[in-house]
Formats: structure tokens, sequence, C-alpha cells
């Protein structure tokens, strides 16, 4: 693609991302999304051909979003379960700061309702999950009686109500806070040794310190 | 309240939640309602006025669910952790089994697109769990380093999750079995002493045996 039609796709991406966030899907026309871009009409029929379109671009693009950044920390080099800890603090950071993602967040809550079916992200999830679970068991440092599954999903569920419960109570502004003290309950669970604090301390070094980790 | 108006009502309600649940919100009409409940559109405006009115007495009528249920479970004559492990099963199996509750999430999860304000649940069941962690902690059987308000969140962020991701992944078909994984992982944190297994098989004894506490 010419870099200046990616330019405007980006744009419209963004300025559709933003209205469904806000707006919501149904509430949300394409003569909006072109009085926000500064794009005509033409160009966004042009370019997405309808409204569903855009959604399902936008959850796309949630969805990419996700596979470099869970790589980019599974490779670092630092123990699993610091990594899973780094990780869910990236994405919390994604869901509180990028336009993209959290309209597609509203999206996904609305996507009965969305004309488009779209996927979940929630397998995704588990399994990456209990990947980092599996290897903090390799490392010997998983208390032996957790299931890597069963505690992959719990801990996917509790990651994700916090999104809902923290959206609903501040939009998102303690988020991080709130993972902290979530962590701090999981934590003692997961682990076969004492040492939450110190394992959250190294997991948001490792975060202030490596570029590309941080959303 | 006639007996007959209350009844008319009540049938009305359920087959708003039925399709607010189906269909959402937006996708439900006066005279959807009207064909599912078999009364006339007439009724529906004399008893309701319109459509939000109709989304409210749902919300109402779950938030008007709770209290009872959460009271009933309060007083029974058991140890704490186990009225929370009870409660949050019977909560679990209204998700899954009562129309209304049903409509009344779909509702919740969609309240930005509906144009009545409903009220959010998390506050009230934040409070409901911290207050039944602190009378853990009176009774001596909470880890001492966890803080009730502290894990009173985590627990309502990880419940409400379970609900999001079992309705996405199964249709809450297996939302028992999930919560039970959940509270494996969740109760070694919170108790001070070891016991997860049996105080999970003790709280569905007494679900099994009170009225009352099923749903």
């Amino acid at each position: 693609m010419q870099g200046r039609a990616k330019a405007t796709r980006r744009s419209l991406l963004e300025a559709a991302a933003q209205l469904f966030e806000e707006r919501g899907y149904a509430g949300t026309s394409i003569s909006d999304i072109s009085a926000l871009s500064g794009r005509t009409s033409g160009a966004i029929y042009f370019h997405y051909a309808c409204k569903e379109n855009l959604a399902l671009a936008v959850m796309e693009e949630v969805f990419d979003t996700w596979p470099a950044l869970v790589r980019r920390h599974r490779e670092a080099d630092i123990p699993a379960l610091e990594k899973l800890v780094a990780l869910s603090f990236s994405v919390a950071r994604a869901f509180r700061d990028d336009v993209v993602v959290r309209g597609g967040s509203r999206l996904w809550a609305e996507r009965k309702s969305v004309d488009a079916s779209l996927p979940s992200p929630f397998e995704g999830w588990i399994e990456t999950v209990v990947a980092l679970l599996e290897e903090a068991g390799r490392e010997g440092v998983l208390t032996p009686s957790v299931s890597p599954r069963k505690a992959g999903n719990a801990v996917v569920y509790a990651f994700f109500g916090l999104h809902t419960v923290s959206d609903a109570l501040d939009g998102r502004e303690q988020i991080e806070e709130r993972l902290h003290d979530l962590w701090l309950l999981l934590l003692p669970a997961l682990q076969a040794h004492p040492g939450a604090t110190s394992l959250l301390d190294r997991a948001h070094a490792h975060l202030a310190g490596t570029p590309g980790t941080q959303a």
C-alpha cells in the first residue's frame, strides 16, 4: 500500500475507534467519522466500504497488537512469572491509553449488537498465560499443587474482570493500582516460595528499563 | 397492586428480559415484547410507558435479587469463607439460569448504548465481599498479610471476569466448574491454614442442604 493511502486508513481507523469508544457502534455514523478525521465520506467508503468493516478493522488491529507484545515479553531474559506480571501491566496500560484498544474493547463488550461477528480474545490469552505458568513450573517456582491450565484460566478471568470493574468504577484511571493489588492476592497462590512484593518490584523495573514493553 | 396487574407486569418483565438477553436493548421492540408475552402493546405502555422503563425495571429486579440472597447467606451458621464461596455459587447459578438476571447482565454490558442510566453493581458486591473477608479475619482464618479491602476488590474482579469469559466461551454452561477452579486458586491465598478443597466441599454441602440459597 502507498504511504499516503496507509496514513489515510490509519487516521480513519483511529477516528472510528475513538467514536466507537465514546458513542458505541450503533451511535457512530460514517459522517461522524468523516467529521472527526477530516476525510470525506467518499474516502471512508473507498477504503473500508462500510461501518461494519471499520469495526472489524479496529478489532483486527487490536488482535494484531497482542502477539508482538506477548513475544517481546516472552523473549525477555527474566523468570516466567515476572514476564507474566510485566505483560499484564503492558496490556493494562494499552487498555487505558491506546485509543484503538479502547474502541475495540467497547465494540467487543457490545459485540452481540454489532453486525460483524467479532473474534473472542480469551482463547489466545488463556493459552499465553498457561504457557507462562508451565514455564514457571519448569523453573521450579510454581506451587506444586497448582495446575497451569486451571490457574491460567483463573488468571485470565481475574484480569478481564479487573478491566470491566476498573472501567465502570473510575474509567480505568486506577487500573495499575488495582492490578498491583490483584497480583498481591494471586502471586502467593502461584508462587512455591514467598516473595510477591519483590517479584512485582522486579517486573516493574524490567518494564521501566525495556523499550517496547511499555504498552 | 392487584394480583392480576402484578402478574401482567411480571410476565412483561420476563418477556422483555428474555428479548434483551437474546437481541439486546436496541434490537428489542415493544411489539416483540407484545408478541412474546401475549399481551397487547397497549398493556405494555400502560404498565411501563416505554422500553427504557422496562430496561430499568429489569435492572432494578436484578439489583433487588441480591440483597435478600446475600442476607440469607450471611445469616447462615457457617464460617465466613464458606458463606462467601456458597454465595458465589448461588450468584453464578442465577446468571446461568435466571432469565431476568441474564437480561440484566446483557443490558449492563451494553449500558453505554442504553438511554437509561443504569446503576453499577460493583460497589455493592465489593462491600459484601470485604465484609465477609473481615468476618473471616475475626474468625482468625484469613492470611494475616491479606487486606480484606484489597482482596475483596480482587475477588470481585475475578468473579465478574469469570462471568464474561464463561459467557463468551460456552454460554456459561461450565460456569460452576470454572468457579470451582477459580476458588482453588484464590482460597489458598486467603486461608491462613490449608484446606481449600474441604472448604469447597462444605460450602457445596451447605448449598445443597439449605432452601433459599440455591440461587
